[in-house]
Order: C-alpha cells, then sequence, then structure tokens
C-alpha cells in the first residue's frame, strides 16, 4: 500500500509557528512519526511539504501517475479557498483524507469552512499530530 | 478508562435511513462494533441515544457526575445549530470527540457548518462507522 | 389506509392563541373534524400533539414500525428552523405532507421559509383547519 | 360560482417540459381535468394561460371586472419575483389560490421564495395536478 | 413641449386598488388632472398605460422616434427589478423623471430599492398625484 | 401574586459551568436567594428548570391553565433560535420578564440577537443573579 | 405658513464641493433661490444649516416648539445612516419633505438607500437646486 | 456615590414623541423620578441630556474627570450604530447601565441590535420609565 | 439546418443605444451581418426580437413546435434575472447558445451574474455582434 | 500573428478528470486540435500550461515581453478568486479570450462567478474544446 | 507649509483609554510630539481635537477657507461609518492622510473597514503616534 | 539592521501597469529607490519579487532563518485573499510593514479589505514608492 503525504503551506514551521496551537514538536518530528507508524503498519509513505498551492496540485497529479492508493493532505490555509486544489483532487480518483493539526472549528472564522474537504473522504482535525496516525490507520483497516 | 458514546437524532435509524449515504449496517451493528473495540482496548463504554435535544444535555450533564474520562458525540443534525448542546460541552469540562459517518462538506450547504465542534477536542467526519473507532482509538492513545 | 397526523408546538392552543391569525375553534374541535373526515373516507387516523422537538421525531419513527401510509404534519415553529425533523421524514420512507393553518407567506420574515417542507411531498397552507381535510383527501385520491 | 385558472409561464409545455418533475400528462389534459371536476362541483371555470407577466395582470385585472368569485394561479417563474403580479392580486379583492404542480421546497434555492403568495389566501405544492382539485374543493367548501 | 407620460403596472387600478395608500380618486381623474396642467402649462402630453413589462419598452422607443422632450415614468412594482426598463431609458436619450404616489421609503422593504432611478434625472416620490404635477413643472421651468 | 421562574438548559449547573461569566454560586444559592426575595414582597414564586425546549413550553403553557400574573424566564442558549418559546410566550397573555445572567451583547455573535425577548415585557442582562431580583422587583412594584 | 429649510453636513459648500455633481452655483445662490421663491408665494421660509447630526435634530425640535408647518431637509451624507434624525422627524409631527440636490440613485452604492426618507412625506431628489422650489411648491400647493 | 445618567437624542421628547410606545409622562417628570428615588437611595444623581453624539462622549469623559461611580445611559437611536459611544464607555473605567424605555426586541429591526450595550455592565429595556430605577437599585445594592 | 436567433429588450436600439459600449452599427445592419454568415453557412435563419419577457418565450416555444435545431439568445437584461426564460430553454430540448454584445463581466455588478445561462450549451460575450456569428459557427461545426 | 494559449490548474488532466463534464479527449489531443487549426489560419500558437497561479502570471508577462498579439486563457479553478492574475491581465496591454471547456453557470455556485473575465475582452465557455477554436477564430477575423 | 492635525473622538483620552492598544503616553505627549517634529520640518501645524462628528467636518471646512496645505486626520470610531466626513474631505481640495495609532486590521471586525479613506490620499496605520511623524514627513518630501 | 522588502505579484511590471493608478516609474527606479534610502539609513535591504504565492511564504521563511530584523511586504493582489501568506507572517516572529502604492480604499470593492494586514504591525498606502521610504524609516527610527 502506497499513501502520499501532502503537507501544505507553513507546515514545515511547526515548533517554530504559533506553539499553543500547533505545539512544540518540529516537522522533523512530525514526518520521523508518520514513517515509523507506516513502517510498522506495512505501508510505503511518501512525505512532501510545498508553500505553493500549484506545486501541491503538481504532487496530487503524481500521486495519480505513479498510483498511489491514498493520499492524506493538509492543505494549510489553503483548505479555506484554493478551488483549484479541490479540482485536482476530484480529478484523480484517489481516496484522500484532510487532516488538519488544529481543531479549525475552534478558531477564526474564516477557518471554519473547508473548500477542499468537499472532495475528500473525510477529515480529521484537533488531534494534534496523532491525526496523521488516525489517517494512517484508515488506510490500513480498509486494506484488510 | 470510561467513555460515554452520545448519538443524536436519527442515528437509530442507521440501515433504514438514505443507506447511500449512511450505510446498510444498523444501529444494534454499531453499538455492538462500538463494544467490541472498546473491550478488547480496555475500555469501558456506555452507548447513549436520544433524539431529543435536552435530553442530550442531560447526558452530557450524566457524565460530569460520574466522571466519565471522554465523550465520542454524533450529534446528528443538532450540529449545525444546537448552542445549547454546544454550551453543554463547554460547561463541563470533558474531552469530547465529535464524529460524523458521511462528510459533511461534501452535502448539503446546512451541514458543512459545525456549531458543536468549536466546544470538541476534534472532529472526525466521512469514514462511516469507523469513525467511532477513530475516536475511540484517540483515547486510548491519549492514555499511554 | 393509515394516517398519522402529527401537530407541533402550541397547535394544542388552538382557540386560545392569537385568535385572528388561528381561528376561535379549539382543538378539540380540530380533532374531531379530522377523525369525521377520515371515518367518511374510510381511512384510520391516528392524531398525536407534542411541543417537543424530539417527541414528534419519536412518533415519526414510531409510523415507520407500525407501517403508516402517510403523515399529515403541522410542524409549528419547527418548521422554520428543525433539521432535526427534516432529518427523520426523510429517514422514514412514509408520504408525507406538510399544513399550515396560516398562510406562512404572509406573515413575520422568519415563517416564509420551510426548512421541513424540502422532505414531504407537498405543503399546503392557509386555508385554516380546512387544509388538514385536503391532506386527507390528497391521500384518500392517491389511494383510487 | 365563477372561478378563474390562471396559467404562467410555461405551463402550457406540461408534457414537454421536464417530466421527471412535472409528469407525462399534457396541459390539455390538465384543462379537461379541471373543466370536469368544475362541472361537477357546479363552478363556472375559465382557463386561461400566458408567457406573458403583464398580460396575466390584465387577466386578474379582467376577474375584478367581471366579478369573479375566485382565482386560482399558478405563477410559474414569475412566483419568485413577480412584485408586479403581487399588486395585482393585492389591488382586485378576489380570493386567490397559489398552486405549484412541483414542491418548491425542494428544488432550486430560487424555487424555495415566494414573492407572490403573500398577496393569496393560500398556497397549495407539491401534489402535481391534483393541486388543481384541491384548490377547486376549497372554493367549492367555502361556497357550503 | 412634448411630454410622455408612462404609467405601468396597476397603476389603471386607481381608486380601486389599496386606498389608504394610494387615495380614493380613480385612474380618469389622475389623467384629467395630468392634462389640464399640461394645457395649462403650454405642454402636448401624450398619457400611456401598461401592466407589460416590455410594452413600457416599447413606448419609450416611441418616444425616441417621435421626438419627445422628455418622460414622466411610474414604473409600478417594475421599478423594483426591471433592469430592462432601465436599459430602455438608459439608451434613449429622453430627460426622464420617476415619479411614485407613495413615499415607497415607507413600506415594504423590497419597496425602498429603485432600480430604475439610476437611469432617470430624478425621482419624485410620497405626494400623491401631485406628484406628476410636480414632474411637469420640473419640464416646464427646465424650458424656460 | 403567583410569578413563575424559568430557567433553561445549563442553568442548574451554575457554579460548575464557566464560572468567570456565571459566578461561583450555584444553582441552589440561585433558588434561595430567589425565594428569599419573594417571600419579603409577599410574592409566591414557583420556580422551574428544563434543559428540554418543549418542557419548558409545557411550563409556560401550565403557567396559564394555573393563571400566573407574570413569568420570569432565562431560557439559556434557547434565547437565541427558539421560535417554539417565542410562539408559547405571545399564545398565553402572562406578562414576561427575560433574565440573563451575563452580558449577551459582549459575548458571541450569536449570543447577541433574543428571538425570545420579542414576546417578552423587557429584558434585564449582565446583572449576575441579581438580575432575578430586578424581575421580581419590576411585579411587585407593577401591583402597587 | 412658516417652512424650516433645513441643510446637513456639506451643503454650504455648494460651488466649491465637486461642482459636476453639485453644479457650480454656491450656498448664498442657493438660500436666495429659496426666500424669492418662498416670499413670491407669501411662505415665511427659515434656513438653517449644520453640519452637526445633533443639532440638526436641536432645529427640528425648535420646528417643534415654535410650530412650524412644513420642513424642507437635505440631511446630507446622513440620510444614509442617521436613525436619530430619522427619529427626530418622527417625533415632531411637522410634514417633512426631503430634498436630494443630486440622484442618489445613480451614484454610489451607499448613497443609494435612505434611512430619513421613511419618516418623511416624500423625497425629491436629482433636480439639483430645483429641487428645493419644488418642495416649496408643494407646501403651497396643500395650503390651497 | 455619584451616579450620571445621561440621556441621549430625542429622550427629551417624552410625552410628544410617539406617546403609544414610550408613554405620555413627559421628559421632566423622568427628570424628577429620578431625583426623588436617588435621594431616598442616598445617591448623588447628575442628569444630562444631548441630542448631539460627541456631547454624549464629552459628558462621558466628564464622568471619568469627576470620578463618578457609575453612569445609567439610555443612548437613544446612537444605541444602534455609534462605536464612538462604545468607544468612550471603554475608554474610561466606570461600570455603565444601558436602560431602554421600550422594549428593543419588538420594535423595527435596526433596533434589535445594540451596539453599545458591548462596553457595559448589562442593559434594561422593555419597563418604561421604571428601567432608570432598576438601574438606580442597581448601584445601590452593589455599595452594599 | 434551422436555427432562431432571438434578440431581447433594446437590441434593436444598436447604434443608438449607448455606443461606446454596444458600437455604433445599428440593428438592421446586425440582421443582415447573421442572414450574410448564415447563407453562407447553408443555414436557415430566423432573426426575432422582442422587448416583452413573455414573447421571448412564446418564440421559444415557437421554435419547438417548427422544429428549429438551434437557438441563439440575447436575453438583454432579462439576462439577470428571468427565470421564467431560463424555464423556457430548459423545457424544450433545443440546443441554446446565449451571446452578448458587451463583456458582462467588466461592467454595473447586476450584469456579472446570468440567471439564463444555466440552461444553455454555452455563452459568449463582449466580442461585439462577431458574437453571433461564433455562435453560428458552433453550430455549423456540430453539424459536421 | 503571435497567440499565447494559457492553460491553467489540472486542465492537463483532460480525459482523467470528470470526463462526464470534460470530455473524453485527453489534453494532446486539446493541443494538436489547436495547433492545427493555427496553422490553418496562419497563426503561431504557443501553448503552455501551469498548475501554479504565479507561474500564469509569468507567462502573461512573457507575452508582453515577447510582444504577443494575443491570449486565450483557461485559467481552471483560479477563475473564481485569482484576483492576481486579473491584475496580470490588466497590466499588459494584450487583448485575452477566456475560456472554459464546461458551462460555469450551470455547474457549482463557486463556479458562477469569474473574477479574471472583468480584466478581458470577452468569455466563451459550453462548448467543450471548440471554444479554443471560437477563440482562435476571433483573433483570425479581427486580423482581417 | 500650514498642516491641520485633525483628532477625532476619543483620541485625547490617550494615555487612559485601553492602554495595551494605544500606548501609556497621553494627548499632551502626543502634541508636544507632532509639535517639534513640525517645527524641525518648517511646517505650521495646528492641531485640533473634537469627539462631535460635526465639528470635524466645520474644522474640514475651516483648512479650506484659510487655506491650508494638508490634513492629517485620525477620525478615531468615526473612520467605520462616517460618509459625512468622507463627503467633507471630498469637497474640499486639500490632500488629506489617514492615521491610526493602532492597526485597524488586527482588531474588531468593524475596525478593518474604513469608509472615510476613501476620500484621502493614503493611509497609515499601526505604527503607535509614530503614525503622525510618518504623515508629516510624507508633506515634507512632497514639498521638495 | 537586515530588512528584507519582499514585492508580491505584477509589482515588476511597474511603469508598464496601468500608469494612472501606479505611475510612470519602473520596477527599476523603485529597487534603486529602496537601496539609495537603506544605505543612507545603515540599513542592509534585500529586495525579492515573486509572482508566486507560495515563494513569497519561501521568502518570508528565508527571512525567519536569515534571521532577519524586519520585513517590507507589498503582497500585490494577495492581500486580498491569501491566508496563506497571513499564516506565514504569524508564523515567523519578524515585524513586518504592509505597502501598497495606491490607496486600496478608494479602488474596486475587492481591494478594500486585506487579509494580510491582520499579522503586521501597521499598513502604509496610497504615497505612491514613497511609501516604501516610510517602512524604511519606521524600522530606522525603532531602532534608535
Amino acid at each position: 500500500m502506497k499513501i502520499m503525504v501532502l503537507n501544505g503551506p507553513n507546515i514545515n514551521f511547526l515548533g517554530i509557528r504559533e506553539k499553543t496551537i500547533y505545539g512544540v514538536e518540529d516537522y522533523e518530528y512530525l514526518c520521523n512519526l508518520i514513517k515509523t507508524e507506516a513502517e510498522e503498519s506495512n505501508i510505503s509513505a511518501t512525505i512532501l511539504q510545498s508553500n505553493i498551492e500549484g506545486e501541491i496540485i503538481n504532487f496530487i497529479q503524481q500521486a495519480y501517475h505513479e498510483k498511489y492508493d491514498g493520499i492524506i493532505i493538509n492543505p494549510g490555509a489553503y483548505t479555506h479557498y484554493s478551488y483549484a486544489i479541490y479540482d485536482a483532487i476530484k480529478s484523480v480518483s484517489i481516496p484522500t483524507v484532510e487532516v488538519h493539526i488544529s481543531n479549525i472549528h475552534s478558531r477564526d472564522e474564516f477557518r471554519r469552512k473547508s473548500v477542499t474537504a468537499g472532495a475528500c473522504v473525510g477529515i480529521i482535525g484537533g488531534f494534534g499530530l496523532y491525526g496523521y496516525i488516525m489517517a494512517l490507520n484508515y488506510f490500513k483497516q480498509k486494506q484488510k
């Protein structure tokens, strides 16, 4: 099973960025967490990050060409206005899970709406870095 | 670890209600699924259902008096307007996870907004009945 | 043919409540009117009333279990915001007719929108108590 | 008893127009249905149709001059924006019943609001062609 | 000086229509009032009325072809939504004065906005039938 | 003089619920405060509480049947959307005073609008538990 | 007949202020125009101007105390948001005519709404300085 | 204890202004009522009135300089849009109570929102002139 | 191949109407342009114009009865609010192309929305009179 | 004549992406179609695609530096929110035609508004791949 | 060079008013800061303050009569709704710079919109008292 | 002192782009202006430009890694919708000043809102290229 983990803008600034919201662990920590969990679950996970909206679309299209079984995406702030990412997820037929580290429903008004989630299987938000594990587990159990 | 699983209006009609959205398994199936998973995880799970907004609030208050460690709530349609449930979750200090069977972001406009999620730890939606397992797992790993 | 007639909040205050809008006849008068008409049409009509949103949902679910052929519902003020009742009607597959005693389009702004009607066969409003007869007649002629 | 039945734009295309919504019977069938029912009820019914907003107003004014006892109107799409028809119904003092073949509450957003209904006695919608019979019956029983 | 006086839908029902708002004088009275005043002012006034939006546009185009010096228009309810009449006034280069019998700012919300006035020289509203005289006087004094 | 004091959802959690907003005194303290004040003023006060919207309506209807002279109501979160309670207060003819412990105008946006206050004599908010005393005093002085 | 002519903010800058909109004549010219016309019509006209919202209210109240027969008001930009002036006009019982020099319907969006006009007899706008003469004439003819 | 009572625009027209809403007693009556009550309660009350928004701000600033213990304010129509008064109350640290004679929740839509209340301790509305007494009593009991 | 070219309100005033927007060529020029192009393409084109909304619907229905292969429509200002024309196009099954002479996206806000385009194959706007040729070419190439 | 054809996000997934909306032909097919047509018309066409908003702006600026005579742009989902692309088109003075494969007016609400079209000559939408040919033809005929 | 520095409501409460937002320095300090800077730059600066909307307009008009070369204005809360001040700035032809001490974009929603800035040369906000110096420097460098 | 000057989309087209709004000087001129001023102030200024939203985020993150003391950003059209840039500025702790060449408050409606300014120290707009100097001066004086 091949899973692409796709992190959007500013996620690479974990541990630097507003720590009361996003926690103290840094981006490397997150990558290791995902890799360890994936290995234990016999999942081949590729982790990618970009601040550029269109590059995220490029990665989604790459997932199509390289026949990934699933995408875990945290579109960062693009969640709230990127119809282009929404279209990209729609245009490939790969089950996609949207993950947010913080609870987008208890923060700024503009963060309460997800434009991209409508193209996904589902959404997981508010559980910190553990949300990525939940998404991996979802793909693992589906496999059974 | 004591977890209350709280299902709102019409959830007890699983398997009867719009099957293309909510699946063919019935409510009993869901209850057994949760119980089995909870037992395996050494979690004591109490499953409750009510169609009455105020009764759901009563259950949340009961969770407070009986010192539950967590609540898993699927508020059904109350998700979208019940500030009373929002207040109830806020007023007890029990970590609460909101679960939806369907992906609320790819359905009617009025379902895209969660009024109750703001009072919760986080939200899980779109993974079918498995969402309840994800919520249980969240509590289990937190315990460690 | 088995029809459930379901009256929502404050309908039991007919004859007491704003008479220039709802008329001088009381709730008992309405019940007798429906019963007489139903008998003449060989319809078995059960008339229920509740001020409690969730109890109305209970009744709708009961209609499902007891295999009613139709529901006539006047959801009172819940008409304008109860997505929970909307969901309940959607979840059973019983043809439902929404009735209003007054013309909701010539009153307060908030009464001009029906949230529940979208789940119904149709809507009848503004014809006073006679609206219930119209709804019964609809079921009678459909039977032919 | 003299009743004017007034059909607005595109109603004459019944049986041609989106059949899953408006049914397979054509406009002639509707006219005969109304005439037969009216005759049985000793009502003199005049059936008129126009695609032109102002011509519908002309007909309403004609109803005033020719002393009709009631109007049954299906304003078609004008329902949703014709304040001019609203004013016309208001300016004559003839009881008017608004009929819709489909349930305007379960279709496009713009169809959920009726601008003209506020000037009518009441509204009947969603019962197919039978809605016209319901309107005739309303006038018949009022006569008693 | 040639002035066209153009009355929109339901204005011909003056004296019949809601008298507390529009007064007791009928449409003939209004026509005579205008004619008398026009004659005294040496203005040649043509008075036209139509309930049909497009016919009003026809009249405006006729005013262009017949070289009228001014138009006095009361677009009735079309005031609030007819961008087509707005366009018609814009497309001829004849100074146009919008008149309303009642004060549109102290009635229903939907009457508080004029879509057509933006294409006119100005607007006069709330002065009853005298508003037409004010409009005639405006053209008379401009002539000097 | 008979006064019904009606407390809505979560009010019974005074002293437990967000103390910085609602204060440290508990619900029993509030009840005693009201009872003492009422006795001193020769008012017979009945204090009721429910989390269920429909039950609050039942109490209002009970106040009608048992001929209460006034109602003091704190509808909790129902304040902001319960047209059903609004209708209930309208349908009985008992003067009703709405009380809020906190200042609803300096909190969340959704709390700034009261749907129920429109059916009441007036509103008192922001004065803590003392607001109930103010309401009692209002009834007392009216009696004189 | 005693008429108060009340000019709001920036009207005293006529001839200085955006001349393509308001014309080249200055405020003194306007005052003389009004005075001359008033004298010819045997109307005693008092012309007042203030940039201060509350002072305009003071003038309206003065009109009440000094028993004026009418007010002609050009509230300038206060037209679009001063509910306080609206209330002031409502609170005295003096017929008031609102005048605008420019056509508020063909300018900025925010100018298309009049908050104050709802309390007036009527509104005149777009006829330049002549609008004041129209208002005076309205009072003169009413006197007859 | 020093209390400033601050009345906004048109309050001085009590007894003149729409009597069905504000009652028949005039402004002098209100002042005497407040003074008598204040004296009995050993409160030194200064009563001020202004129609001018900025003057009300001046009074609030004066209250700061002269060390008042509380402000009772009825901002009249400024209630609904004056962020400047809101800022002024915020900028001094004097507990302020907002009073309205009528029930702002059962009148025009624009009166249902209070912009200034967010800066106050609380709001009292709908109890007629007695609302001022309630506000005084609030300060009196706080003193104990 | 039979194509109906349908021009809405004010299109017949080409060359007279705001020339900087619509160009200097008149309506006759447009008709000749279309005829010449159609002939060259072996298309039988019927050109119709009406200022009346309902007459445009009549023409659309005529296209159905006379078995036209396509409609080219420029609904003028009706584009922005005529749900009745939208319904008419929907009710016949003739491919329809919407043409605008000017670019509706770079003009007034109200022109940026097309209500009728949703029922059409597509939309062409901003290319002046050449837009009609584009529409004809579309039908010609489809034929191949 | 030099034309730049600029395709935005996900257009390169033609033939993969939602085929019922965008058709079965793939991106290569589209490129060949354009090239063939361009050659026949003696137009030198450069076809570019990017998923990245800013890269599209880079291409537009390149068109300026390399003196292109026209741009044909399909901004994909950026159509609906990219004011940056709007600005880019505005800042170069090259006539630009916006093309959409599907009819944006008969799909999701968010697709009905074009932010970029206001900076273009015109818009063509709903004619499938043929829309690009229409745009080329527009440039060809303009050349004559 | 003559510059008028105009401060709106509550600015004179600097050092008293919410210090975390506006800083600890008082109004006198600000005045001295401006005077010192102006003198060094050979600018004659007049500093004025008023809480009254109309008085600020008076000052702007005074600037016109006394031929000021520039205005620096901090309209306080009037920034967000005073179309009258907007008009005043427009009506004089003096370059005006809007200054805010705090960053209006990171505070309450209602503070994010400036109604008055549209009539100014530009806006400076968020730099504390130094913003006034920036405005002075702007005028100084323009002089060169 | 190290300052990064960050220019967003289309700023590099200064002197080409709408000159009446942005002036005739080109981008090179702007760069030289900034460099000269910076040198005189002993500030080390790095000037960067990108049309790509995500690249701008990359630069902001680079500023963090390379320990810049301040950022001067002109986000161009991204100002109005880039929550991703907003998040990036928030996530680094470098004081940032937003600069606009034109006055965004006197142009299109969509330009009146700044999404990014909320994360900045302050905003400077409308002063042409001089705005960059003002921003540099702000950093210079802070240093003292």
